[in-house]
């Protein structure tokens, strides 16, 4: 049963970091003999420079088809004064949307190697093991209608719209009910209820679905209590769930807490378990091409990828007992390097992980 | 000169930490011959009990004629089942977009004597000195349309509008410019101008007024970076501006940084420099009535209020120089308790701090 596996360089470091986990995806294909076949396209700033679209049909043809989608990241200063609707994110946005990829799900776990890198005290941290799931196909990134219009005093105003249907909120509801039954069994829902209609309904949908789910503890909490509660006491959540912005917004927040966000892969999923797998940092326009940027999130990212959309549950696991291993070794990018390691380019992370495998 | 202060002692532990504050006024009004004049009015929750609305008449009357507004808190799970339009949440919103008060001021300070009550490292937080502006009026809070609509497929939608005109984000971002010129110069902006049109227009009007305040260092983040930065290195920050939703959350989160929340007061004004003061936490009903809670955020809002809407620089240093001395004293509610220090009720915490005025 062959597979198809498309890689998405994009922009920045992307390539770099693409470059490092399509070796190791490559190596784990004939060690497990699982028959992948590896494709590449373009998109964001790099499919802009070269075909004037951040999201050219070929890219899309292509992610239709494959079973997964390895992606690096979008963006970079040299296209940010260019129009909203021709920006790169709008390749990045605009995959999620058309494969209706809903599921975003966004580990924040600290490696107990790394633990000096947060910027948190140990005991708050020591162990951090949260998932976010976020809901990617809908909410403020895509309601309708959206722009800058002129009002009849002359001046203008800008306008966005936060929208959820019952059904929308439901199935991302269910991800994450599900995901809190493989693990702690407990689940907080975060919204903003007493201010929001849209999170009202987000409530009660949330809450219509405790019934099905038994077994699973499920809380609410407001969007600002729960950026406080990450900062003070992290260990309190097992699975978070929340729409589109503000999975955004406190996804990253979690992800910092560990302090290594070069480890942090992340998993958007649709209702076939077709995946886009990412790493949760961004391009590092800034770093670019320096061949120093950390590839485990993206190797990791791979890995994710191997038990969401493949079912190859063992072959995930060899990725991650090989990162496991390279960090016991003291290996290092710079991003995550403490007085205790020896310093690795990219490649050197690259290969380590091979070595490993 | 008579001024009129109104107290609003609202829910939970908004009376207690209110009275306590109280006393602390109407000392230093005898002390610095003031002539501030008191009265009180119903908010929230009590004024739900009392006349089944959250904002009574009677109240904002009180509010519109005062020179300023001290609010304990409002809210609680006996009101969390009302329909959105009659909880107490709206009686602060209404006070805010009745009275325009469209500026909140949020510092996030590390207090030296507390600095161990960070969930962060030392080195991380130590000399913390962060404020947010947050605009109040505005945005997702207060967009039209808004509500929950049945689709012609016959499921249920939630739907709210993020908007700002030009002339909404000009009037906070010179506020914010006015208080970066005040304190270290640096004013960060935070939007999410790569997804939503609404903060393209925040982020070209900031843009704008960078060459009338060429003092002052203008830079731009996106929301989620905001959020991660907060976490990694907040000491980047000096002035950050941002939105109504935005600003909740982040300011939230900042304030958490600190490990403090019980000390942070904030301040909310219109163009006439009317405000209303209240503390950063919210009402903390499981600890209410318990004699517990502390009243030095709503104590220190009220130095903010003498500052900023009375005019009385001196009055207001007096009141954060005798906060400083009971914690120099060891002095600590239960929220702030550390190992070396002595536990007081919310009562004598309000006494030691009327002691040492
Ligand atoms: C690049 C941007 C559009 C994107 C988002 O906001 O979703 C990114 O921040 C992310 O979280 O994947
Ligand atoms: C109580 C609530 C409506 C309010 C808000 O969201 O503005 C509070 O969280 C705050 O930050 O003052």
């Amino acid at each position: 049963m062959s597979r198809s596996i498309l890689m998405l360089p994009g922009d920045g470091i992307g390539p770099e970091i693409v470059a490092e986990a399509e070796k190791v995806l490559r190596k784990i294909n004939e060690q497990f003999g699982l028959e992948l076949h590896f494709e590449s396209a373009l998109v964001g700033g790099a499919a802009i420079d070269e075909t004037d679209t951040p999201l050219p049909d070929d890219t899309l043809d292509k992610a239709r088809k494959a079973d997964a989608i390895l992606l690096g990241a979008v963006g970079g200063p040299q296209w940010d004064k260019r129009p909203m609707a021709s920006r790169p994110e709008k390749g990045l946005l605009g995959l999620r949307s058309n494969l209706e990829l809903f599921a975003n799900l966004r580990p924040a776990i600290l490696y107990p190697q790394l633990a000096s890198a947060s910027s948190l005290k140990p005991e708050v941290v020591s162990g951090l093991d949260i998932m976010i799931v976020r809901e990617l196909t809908g909410g403020i990134y895509f309601g309708q209608p959206r722009g800058v219009r002129e009002l009849e005093s002359g001046e203008r105003q800008g306008y966005n719209t936060y929208a959820y249907t019952e059904s929308e909120i439901r199935r991302i509801g269910r991800v994450a009910f599900e995901a809190a039954q493989q693990r702690g069994k407990k689940l907080c829902s975060v919204d903003k209820a007493n201010v929001l209609e849209v999170t009202v309904l987000w409530r009660e949908i949330m809450e219509d679905l405790r019934r099905e789910y038994p077994d699973v503890e499920l809380s609410h909490m407001y969007v600002d209590n729960a950026a406080m509660q990450l900062v003070r006491a992290p260990k309190q959540f097992d699975v978070i769930v929340t729409g589109n912005m503000f999975g955004d917004i406190l996804s990253d927040e979690a992800a910092m807490l560990t302090g290594s966000i070069g480890m942090l892969p992340s998993a958007s999923l649709n209702s076939e378990k077709q995946g886009m797998y990412e790493p949760c940092h961004g391009s590092a326009p800034d770093i670019a091409g320096k061949g120093i940027a950390n590839p485990l999130a993206t190797i990791l990212s791979g890995a994710m990828m191997l038990r969401y959309s493949l079912g190859e549950e063992k072959a995930a696991e060899a990725i991650e007992a090989a990162v496991s291993k390279v960090l016991d070794q003291g290996l290092r990018t710079a991003d995550i390097m403490s007085a205790d390691g020896r310093k690795v380019s990219t490649r050197e992370m690259g290969d380590a992980v091979l070595a490993a495998l």
